[in-house]
């Protein structure tokens, strides 16, 4: 593929590119974005009938059009944590590393952690991620900068604490309220409460309230590990997802994160309420929770069923394309099953599902869709041959077969090359030393 | 890093290699390949000592140098089949599917698959290689020509008929004899019992005393499923490994693939006989077999645990990177417990073991060992922060964070450029078009 604008104005910019000859599913087509950010043409004459218009010409034969992947949880700072501590038992990995660290963090650390988790985004084609963090004013800096599309949610931990409670309120308030001063289309606050075990009953339902007055989604982490069931079940006398609901957190608007231990009554729950799953496989078994999310229990019940990598810490790596094969690895390991997640569920789930699950568009390529949208070149070692281009996507490519990612209409990589990607490396980079020479101090 | 070599230069040059200010451990370090095709020096005066011979100099400021990655299980030509059909239940995929193009692969197919593989594996880092296919006359003129060190091993399979029996003792002997008159370094060959379900106890006996009285390797799969476990205590009375062990196949030189069911009496057998397993985290997930191999019990008998990649038809990758990462997360996964093959141990897999248990070298930077080794760069969003190194080679990268490939004191890649890489590009896909097609008809 070459790009033939002035490598300069590709990145300039606002709508108005031509792509021409890619490979849609079977079909070679074109696509024209205009200025709106919006796919405007998908169809076999673009050369005709933009090529004056165009301010800019991508020459995409040998490449796979895609919609852009869509990461529905993470923590995207924690990239500062990466191979910081692995390997360690669970309880001794956060209370002697993750934490401490995690307690000298900056707003200043946020936003380089995020500018870098940005980075490695867009370089392995993803185009939204839905995140929970701190500092997230900071955080919707760097997504702002970065041109990628992102739900923030101030990670809301209360731990039955009254005064601890009230502090949260004011910081989920701040956040949306930032957010909403900021008009940028791409950004979206969603309220965060962290899970059942961290957050209290009543929080819970203050959350419920507070996203369905602002019209906004949730984001909290379900089910994750057995402890949190057992625990649920003896604090509450009902399973997680019940209490969710119960608080009213399951909406059409609710992302729930991991959903391990699921049960087949909370999977039919879950898809009752509308509420997307994420399933977070790498995470999942790097922290050895046990159980795979039942991924056939949600599907048969109509759940919407979506992809996450996780943080950092507990990946380590940022790259859809690998989650999107540990997903279908796992699902078939775990459920003892060679047909269970193949790689066209695989891909829907981080294209369509994603982009449902945050109301960010159809994640589909036509007319009338943002234009987030990757080109995946398939001149490589591991894309050749080209059988099924589903398979080679999600067995044998990684995020690295990605040469252009475009976010609503605008081109933020092109040919592999990001701009300011050396300063955004070596602010990280600088940002994590300092942070773990602080914790020594 | 830059290359200061003229870049035809580099891939010309037979030695005479001064790679300076690599990251080797927590050390900055020189090092200096001679024509031998060894390290002949690891210090910190390189340029002094060096720098007027050297007919090649690399900066690797900004890099890691590590020994090339050593796959111990694979079936390199199956590349032509990568992503032809996936998700299948496993005896329709294999009798439907897999079976009926193997049945049509042609020496020239094995030659352009191998190749492909020779090609993918380099540029992940990978140096040596272990294979098990047919047509292996022509997988060693690929890997001749692609310059990787591989053992080679024809499938040998009797189904337990004595007429395919002797068929197979003559392939088997052919392959020995013209890997012999190669007289080429590089390139060694195996005995390849296929598996105790495919593989007569008669024909197990001749293979086993075939590589004794040739001193070579036997390459064979063991205890991949359950239901090899279960047909072979019903057909010999005994476990797989115990059968191969009463046929002598378990020696020094035997690298038994998978070991998933093995029990622990099964691990202190391979232990004792010094026979190094090979782990394949990634085929074993797709392929569901419901065990991962007993990782904690084979270390602790002090067995040799190597890593593979297995064939493209049940992985789809041979990227060994993403192999560490499937192995850590299995691992963790399977046996509940998040401190079980932590990345050190992992990376020593792909290295240390995988060439003790080929015998070619320590598989490690140091002077004296055979020049095989690969510069990885630091300097990517994935690789950032660096708070240890194992970690973000084993959770974080790729192989497309290899910039230079050396083997034997031979330059395959540099800054990502493989001469060649086009042709090989193009023959690979050809022959799978052909071949399918051929499939058909």
């Amino acid at each position: 593929m070459t790009g033939e604008a002035d490598p300069e104005e590709i990145f300039r910019a606002e709508g108005g590119i031509l792509i021409l000859s890619a490979t849609l599913g079977e079909e070679t087509r074109d696509l024209f974005i205009g200025e709106s950010g919006l796919i405007e043409y998908v169809g076999t004459a673009g050369a005709v009938r933009y090529g004056r218009d165009a301010a800019v010409t991508i020459d995409a034969r040998r490449c796979l059009v895609l919609p852009g992947l869509v990461n529905t949880h993470t923590h995207a700072a924690m990239t500062l944590l990466r191979g910081y501590a692995d390997d360690m038992p669970l309880p001794q990995w956060l209370t002697e590393k993750i934490w401490p660290l995690e307690a000298r963090l900056t707003g200043e650390d946020v936003y380089r952690g995020t500018r870098l988790a940005c980075l490695e985004m867009i370089r392995s084609g993803t185009t939204a991620f839905n995140d929970m963090y701190f500092h997230m004013e900071d955080a919707a800096r760097a997504v702002a900068e970065a041109g990628i599309r992102a739900t923030l949610s101030y990670g809301f931990l209360d731990m039955g604490d009254p005064g601890k409670r009230e502090k949260e309120y004011r910081a989920t308030e701040a956040l949306v309220s930032h957010v909403a001063g900021l008009r940028n289309s791409r950004i979206r606050a969603a309220v965060g409460p962290h899970a059942v075990y961290t957050v209290s009953e009543e929080g819970l339902c203050w959350c419920a309230g507070y996203a369905r007055q602002e019209g906004i989604g949730i984001h909290v982490h379900l089910s994750e590990t057995e402890q949190e069931v057992r625990d649920c079940m003896a604090a509450h006398g009902v399973r997680p997802a019940a209490l969710l609901d119960r608080c009213g957190c399951l909406t059409p608007r609710t992302v729930a994160a991991h959903c391990c231990w699921l049960e087949r009554g909370e999977c039919d729950l879950l898809a009752a309420r509308g509420t997307a799953a994420s399933h977070n496989p790498t995470s999942n078994m790097k922290l050895a929770v046990g159980r795979a999310m039942p991924y056939h229990w949600l599907r048969e019940a109509g759940a919407l069923v979506t992809l996450g990598t996780d943080g950092c810490a507990s990946n380590n790596s940022l790259d859809m394309f690998r989650a999107m094969k540990d997903a279908a690895l796992l699902q078939k390991f775990f459920w003892n099953q060679q047909t269970v997640l193949p790689a066209p569920e695989a891909l829907a789930m981080a294209t369509e599902a994603g982009a449902g699950a945050l109301g960010i568009g159809p994640g589909r390529i036509e007319t009338g869709a943002p234009a987030d949208l990757i080109l995946v070149s398939t001149h490589s070692a591991d894309m050749t041959p080209l059988h099924h281009a589903a398979s080679n996507l999600v067995y044998a490519s990684t995020g690295g077969c990605v040469q252009t990612v475009i976010c609503n209409g605008r081109v933020l990589m092109h040919e592999r090359v990001v701009p300011g990607e050396q300063e955004v490396l070596e602010g990280a980079a600088k940002a994590a030393r300092d942070l773990v020479e602080r914790s020594r101090s």
